[in-house]
């Protein structure tokens, strides 16, 4: 059994195979660059490991059919981060320029579609056995990450979110790919319906209580370990759980004091809305909610079929990524 | 056999059949709306429709395949049509506002992206026996669509454009979708490959010889025949087929006049242009080109193993469509 790092490795050969037989080579340069572009900036292939690793789980042999589901994933996951660095006019990706600052616009929404249209080329490549399976499930996931951007970009419209519509959103955004990344593997491993259903719903839970860790780091996590500024959430007034539930558990008086720190940027709107966060508890809110998605995920994770000791790369990942401010 | 309107017709009432079992209702609607805007703007449903007659040329009884084909061709066109208005900065479509401009640049992007998600989910539907050569016609045609963009956008920005690339990306840009078009409905009929490929050929110089019609009727034709404002590609100063062939036919005098007249608008600008067209022979270079293909897509249309009666249905549609201006 490989651990998740071994896992990225393959796939990033597996990759590097694919460009080399002319995966966005040739003509037009013009749309291809962007995608060569963005590919190159890398970033920790997470969804492409672990439906490998899913794979591996139920099968000890990895088939070409599990590795083109990981190729899509990471394709379409690519996708979606060059349309929503348009939408939501991010300047830097992984510390460089965003795709339609380093090239243009349209470039970038051209880009886009073609490597989301190759993501469902690496699908065509799947034996017809699993073929539908895996192209309904990879739809429903694909048309759900939609639904999440929107549901995002809605609620910075909106003065008030509810805790369940937020958890609902990063579901959408953000768990449902890595879950349905580890369905894929399982599929493509011949592991049952319902195996492969746990293994969705332990991707699941770890996706939601991976982005809640996030929110909880930009937040409280110390610059060293997260390895990026602390506060960018709180300086965009960004609706984050943290956000959300202050508002909802603040008096009057605190809820004019949110309202205020919002308009003005800087150090002191970072220290006091922190002390505001404490003051309300949030902190221990969104720790407490990361705890049960953690624990709802093992629970998934506990029920499948397959020697505990074949589970451990799938434990390991979990703790790496739940314990990243330690 | 039915004809193209009524074909059209079919294709219209599954559509609306889909729409009441929930196609883009729901939430979020901020994503659907704009979807459900661009599907009700219309359009001929020209490849949906030849989808639809293909079928029926190899086989009377239509399947669900061929409807969930048909769907998925104009769900993916449409998109197309989304995005590339962005693109083009295009204010209209159909003489209505385009998507970007009647929501935002940010829905449209989105909205555009769900709309291909969703093509793909029409594909899902079909039959296991259908389904990989279907996925991989259209993930190919979809990859050249995206790249006949590309070109398109790129030659705007070249001096000059040779007439092989021109055809090249008229080709990619529209011909191939409608060859796809009519080649997943022979395929959903159970045509043999060389019967499916034969269609295929049909449908791509139809194509061809439908945009350079477009080009020649956007110069030469009349605004009551044509049923919009004569000119258009001249004062946009669009790289045609008229265009690309006068620059490489005319002597340097002639060469400066039409660089001269680029440079200005008006009434003025569109008679000495189109006077410099004829005097250089492009609208017959033009007119030729259209019968050259026109009559590629008639032979291969003869070829086709059925009673030529059945054919009638296209040879009407070809007629129809190549004599627009009469």
């Amino acid at each position: 059994m490989l651990n998740f790092k071994e896992q990225a490795g393959q796939f990033e050969l597996f990759l590097e195979q694919q460009q080399e037989k002319g995966l966005f080579k040739g003509a037009p340069q013009n749309l291809y660059d962007p995608c060569n572009y963005m590919l190159q900036l890398g970033g920790k292939r997470i969804r492409p490991a672990v439906c490998l690793m899913a794979a591996e789980l139920f099968n000890p042999g990895i088939s070409e059919d599990v590795y083109w589901s990981a190729l899509a994933v990471e394709l379409f996951h690519n996708f979606t981060l060059v349309h929503d660095d348009i939408m939501d006019e991010a300047p830097l990706r992984r510390g460089k320029a965003t795709v339609y600052k380093q090239y243009t616009t349209t470039a970038a929404i051209l880009s886009g579609d073609v490597m989301n249209i190759y993501a469902y080329r690496c699908l065509q490549n799947l034996q017809p056995a699993n073929l539908p399976e895996v192209l309904r499930l990879f739809n429903k996931t694909a048309i759900e990450v939609c639904e999440g951007q929107q549901y995002d970009m809605d609620f910075e419209q909106q003065d008030i979110v509810a805790e369940a519509d937020y958890i609902e959103m990063i579901r959408l955004k953000t768990a449902v790919l890595l879950a349905a990344s580890m369905q894929m593997g399982a599929i493509c491993a011949n592991a049952s319906q319902e195996q492969a259903d746990m293994i969705y719903t332990f991707g699941l839970n770890l996706g939601i209580a991976f982005q809640l860790q996030d929110d909880f780091l930009d937040s409280f996590g110390t610059e060293a370990a997260v390895g990026k500024q602390i506060g960018g959430d709180i300086q965009a007034n960004k609706k984050t759980f943290l956000a959300i539930n202050a508002l909802s558990l603040a008096d009057a008086t605190t809820a004019m004091e949110l309202s205020r720190l919002k308009d003005i940027k800087g150090a002191d709107k970072l220290s006091k809305t922190l002390d505001i966060y404490q003051k309300l508890g949030v902190d221990i809110a969104c720790k407490k909610a990361i705890e049960q998605y953690t624990s709802k995920a093992l629970e998934a994770l506990d029920k499948i079929d397959v020697a505990q000791e074949r589970k451990q790369a799938f434990t390991d990942l979990l703790n790496f990524l739940m314990n990243r401010n330690s």
